[in-house]
């Protein structure tokens, strides 16, 4: 396994703009700006901390994988983000070792090619890895 | 405010040792070792992560607080830990801005010097800030 750090810390939101507002303005965090991910349905926000980032994610209807969270359970913490150098083989090491992977394969997403696992193989955590691109 | 990086995200988990041993043999991640925290009746242990942790707790009775989170949501995501370079000061101005916080003055807690925010302030994600002790 290749996980050298958290990476980001997910947060589901009802309103991005509402909660942007209470990170930089009552808790001083550094201004992230707000993006629309169409394919994925949510409006997101990543707010710097330290080596790590706060990311905020808000549905933009009501049929995403967010939106259903967000309506069973409400806003809150949704899931922990690792950063991997090499996601690939941390996934296949995953899978081998009997985790229930949510992609088998990395897939782009906002934190670099990503990977989810099962919460019911984390003990009800939701956790992702991450691999971020080399620098051009 | 005086934020200046996670210093830590913390699961509950049902069985301390079962959870160690995932973080540790599965996702490879530095051994940790668990202490019982009396008062708080709990058990906790904490895995390195870069510069911050990977909180781990478990109840030691069915009537802390911790007990409670776990019969109501099961286990699963439960804080996330800011460091701040001056707790009283940032606990103080999140009062003065409207937050509600779980503790007014900062207490000694396994991260250093820490306070909670009621997670009705923070859009429901239950937030720690703490303080690191001086070197000797």
């Amino acid at each position: 396994m290749a996980i050298k750090k958290i990476d980001h810390v997910a947060l589901v939101v009802r309103n991005l703009d509402d909660v942007l507002k209470l990170y930089r303005d009552v808790f001083g965090l550094s201004a992230g700006h707000a993006f629309t991910i169409k394919e994925q349905r949510v409006k997101a926000a990543l707010l710097r901390l330290g080596d790590a980032e706060l990311e905020l994610i808000a549905p933009t209807d009501a049929e995403s994988g967010v939106a259903k969270f967000l309506e069973r359970s409400g806003e809150g913490l949704h899931h922990v983000c690792y950063e991997s150098d090499d996601i690939q083989g941390d996934l296949l090491a995953l899978e081998g070792k009997g985790c229930q992977l949510i992609d088998k394969e990395p897939r782009p997403g906002l934190a670099g090619m990503i990977g989810f696992i099962h919460p019911r193989s984390t003990h009800g955590a939701l956790t992702e890895l991450c691999e971020k691109p080399l620098p051009h």
